[in-house]
Formats: structure tokens, sequence, C-alpha cells
């Protein structure tokens, strides 16, 4: 498979990148090759540094860079010749097999969305992120911030892309979904959330087990795969960041908490679009790009995008 | 000052609110009396087994309780002698100075809305919860649960009512307030939390600050007062009691995540209500019930429902 990577994307592209890339090259399956998008001199002079030969990536130079401050919007329609949009020009022809960046998340759902559509029956995309529980394993999480305003019919359509995930990503096999809300009787809640509630009630897609209240995102006791809005999710991964960040400060050492560094999950596929897409963390370090370039390949190599087309066309 | 505290209330009542009570007499100031409204034969036997005289505590007799898991509305209007219906009708009649118990949330607010009311001006009540940063000292969220839907002009009174509450209570002579929002830029959010941005900003009754992201929660480099509607602030609470649930389990250890044990903060003042009631954990332990009683004596002590009628008065 033809692994696409945003070289220009991140706060420290294409340095990082291209390191994350180097760090990874050997680990990939036989016949799992990287290709880059972006400024080739820069990315040889790179691999030159670092005594690699460049010719062991596939580069497609691009002389444009939509930066992390522009609008997205804007920056993705005016910029054609940027690394992000000829990526998704590329994945959608078929000359790559999947598409990765670290760079901004605004113009990456700009490309999933408008160059390559979402799956039939699919009404919104979403981001998930795994996290560290501590009956062993990981928890799903989504949506964690695609979509800042849902419907409750939406979190519908997130049980499904989660469980599916879970299945063919993570191997449970019959995940435990759950809808994240203020108390664990069905009447608590939002309307939003009581409404959601309703509607993955009894639903014949995935397994619901009911409300989780937010003590129990650790414990793996209760959900394999939460369900949110996209506001809450965000809301608690960065406070699970902020909590990753104070064991750090305190200097705690624990082999489950450094499970919650986002460098080792390596970025969120955007669950929902037609190929396969991940999202990494602007922050990246070559160790979290080269982690997020083994998750997209995972992502390939699981079928998932056929595995979604599959759970929702039995809708 | 007179403080009443529902004897009856909370997971291992009437034991434990008994012993914190007995716990805490003592470091009240001088002129600060506990009334305890409850089953009075339970309440003496509690104290003498503690070869404590109840003769020190007033005490109220009440034949009713309202359980955890009732309906709060239906028992609070059928129960009307239980030690809540009868501990807030004291308060209104001006028996007790203040009001607090580890009971119903829900019949807590049942009683501060219909036997109480709001003070003037103030559409919904709030609760809010104070917990440590980096910088030193503490931050206040609210709203953490009263309001399941709160509307963008709900918050613009959160942040007048825990403005108010971190100068008087916390010592705060000018607290930043912001906005918990998915990014730091204005135009960051949900439609709902960029409604509320549009309110707060450049209001003249506090110190507006911006938005600021969960990863900053701990910090304390941003806020002193986060506002958010109540379904994302119960969320972020009960994902903190998640995190100090594990640094428990691990063993780790450190004077700053103690301080995120409830049982020091002892329980959320009821903001924007015509008397000072105080909330506290379900759970709590006797010691959780001392700090509840002088949370309530501090509230009561530093006239904050009289500076949050003026605050709001200058509306």
């Amino acid at each position: 498979m033809r692994i696409g990577v945003d070289a220009m994307g991140g706060d420290y592209a294409p340095l990082h990148v291209v390191l994350g890339a180097i760090q990874v090259v050997d680990q990939l399956s036989p016949g799992s090759e990287i290709t880059l998008f972006g400024n080739e001199r820069k990315i040889k002079e790179i691999c030159r540094s670092q005594q690699f030969n460049p010719d062991r990536f596939g580069i497609v130079s691009t002389s444009q860079v939509i930066e992390m401050g522009e609008h997205p919007v804007k920056a993705f329609q005016q910029k054609q010749d940027s690394s992000i949009v000829v990526g998704f020009h590329a994945l959608q022809k078929g000359k790559i097999d999947s598409f990765a960046s670290a760079g901004s998340t605004g113009a990456m759902l700009m490309g999933a969305q408008s160059i390559l559509k979402t799956i039939k029956g699919v009404s919104r995309p979403c981001i998930s992120t795994e996290f560290p529980v501590q009956t062993g394993g990981s928890a799903l999480l989504l949506d964690v911030g695609l979509n800042a305003d849902s419907r409750p019919d939406n979190l519908l359509e997130f049980g499904i892309l989660g469980s599916t995930y879970a299945q063919n990503i993570m191997g449970i096999s019959q995940p435990r979904v759950a809808l994240l809300n203020m108390g664990e009787e069905p009447e608590k809640g939002s309307l939003f959330s009581r409404e959601a509630f309703k509607l993955m009630e009894g639903n014949p897609y995935f397994h619901f087990v009911g409300n989780i209240e937010a003590t129990h995102l650790f414990t793996g006791t209760i959900a394999d795969v939460i369900v949110t809005d996209g506001f809450s999710g965000n809301i608690v991964i960065k406070q699970a960041e902020a909590m990753f960040q104070l064991f750090k400060d305190f200097g705690f050492c624990n082999p489950f908490f450094d499970r919650f560094d986002y460098e080792v999950y390596g970025g969120a596929p955007v669950l929902g679009i037609a190929a396969p897409v991940v999202i990494g963390h602007g922050a990246s370090s070559p160790r979290a790009i080269a982690h997020m370039i083994l998750k997209s390949e995972a992502t390939y190599k699981a079928g998932l995008v056929q595995k979604i087309q599959e759970a929702i066309s039995n809708e």
C-alpha cells in the first residue's frame, strides 16, 4: 500500500514529519511505502542530514502550505498546490491508499468532505480517540471535536462508527457502547442527551449499555466505546491531556499513564469518509508522526472504510 | 449564626453526618451553632456512642427521609416532614441562617427554588466547584450540573455569580473569568458557545479573558473562574474525580493532588438563591461533612448572598 503523508503539516514540519517517516519506514509491512507531499528540496535535505536515501520515499512536490492560523475553508480553496489539497486529490484518484497530516484540522476536514465525500448513509463524519482503561486495553471516545454542533441522530451514527472501529481496529468482538451523560439513569441529562439515549436504546446496530458518567471513563468496567457530541468530547480529551501533563510535571511514572501520551496513539482516523484519513496532533514529535503513519497503515489494512460501509448499509 | 444540617442526607446518613458535626463543632467561630434536622433518637444515639453531649446541637425532629433514588420533585411535594423540606422552611423563616445537605441534589434544588426563591435578577441558580491550580490557590468552575440545559445568557449570569464568589469566598480581588470552549479563538466552538462568548465579551460586570481550553484547566495561567453549561461542567468535575481516583489507585502522593479530594472542599454552594445553601457529596465521609459545615459558615459570614444581590442589581 502507499501511505500518503503531508510533510508540511504540524508545528515542526517538515523536520519532524520527515524524521518520523525515516524512523518508521523499516517497521512497515512488506509492500507498504510512504509518499511524502511537500517541499521536495527540504525533504531531501532532511533525509541527507540523516544519511538516509530519499529515494526510499515517494515524493510529490508541492509549492504551498496551509498554515495552522489560516481560515481552513478559504486556504483550502485558494491554495490548490498545497500539500493537503494535492494529497487529497491523490487519495481520491487512487494514487495513494491513505492520507495523514498533523497540519490544519479544519483543512483536513475540508479535504475529507469536499474531495473524498462521506460514506453513503453517513450524515456527519467524526474523529475518535483511544485511551487506556484500568481493566486493560483501551476505550474509544467519539466525536472528539469534528462536530461542534451535533444532532441526537448523529450520535446514533457515531455509535455505529465507533462500534465498527472497535471491532476492526481494537479487536473487541462485541463492543459495549455507552452514551456520556450526567447520570446513569435513562431520564438523566439534557434534552439533547435524553433524545440521543432514546435513539440508541434498543437499536439493532450495536450493543448499547446505557449512560456512562465521566467518573467511569478510565475504569473500563462499563463501556468500550463512549459516544458524545464533538463539543463535550473535545473537552474530555483536552482535560485528559491536562491530566497527563500533571503526571509529567509531578514526575509520576507508570506504564498505564504513559499510554495517555498522544504520541503513542498516532492520531485520530476520520470515521465515515470514503478513504482512510488520519489527523495527527499539531505538536507532533517524530515519534508521534511514526505512530500516525502506523495508524494509517493499520486503518487501511483492517479495511475500516469497507467495514463501515457494510455496517451502515445494513441500517 | 445557626448552621442547619440535614442529618438524614447522604449515603451514610445519619451516622456520617452526626460524626462530622461532632468533629467540626469545636472548630466553628464563637457564636456559631449547629442545628441538625432528622431522626432525633438516632442522632442522640450516635452522639452518646461518641461520649458527646447531644445538647450541644440544636435538633429539629423530622419523621421522613427523601431517598437518593426517589423522584426529587414528587418526593419533595409528598414528604412534607422530611429533613430537607423542614430544613428549607426553617431557613426561609430565619430560624437557621444556612442549610446544608449531602442528600438528594434534586430535592435540594427543589427547596432552593420553590421555598427560598432566586435572587431578583437571577434567572437560573447554579452550583460551583473549586479545584486546585498549579500556580497556587484554586480556580472555580460553574455551573457543574444544576442546569442540564442552559441558554447563552445564563452563562453571562454564571460569570457574575462566579466572579462575586471568587472575590468574596476565595479572596481574589479581580477574578479572571473565562468561557470553557473547544479553542482559544473567539470564533471557535459551538453555536451556543460562540453566542455566550459574544454576550460575555466586553461585559461591564466582570473581567472576561476569553475562551479557555480544558488543557489549561489546572494550570491557573488563564482564568480564576471558568464558566460553562451544567452538562459540560458536570462531565468536567466527574472526570476530575476519575483522575483523583487514578492517583489513589496508583498510590501517587502529592499535596497538590490531595486538594482534588472533594472531602476538603466540603460541597458546592448554590449560587443565585436568597439564602446560603450548600450541597455536599452523596458519599460524604464525616470529614467531608465537617468541611461542608465549615463551607456553610464561611458562605454566610462572607455575606455572599448580599454581595450577589448587589452585583446583580448593578446589572
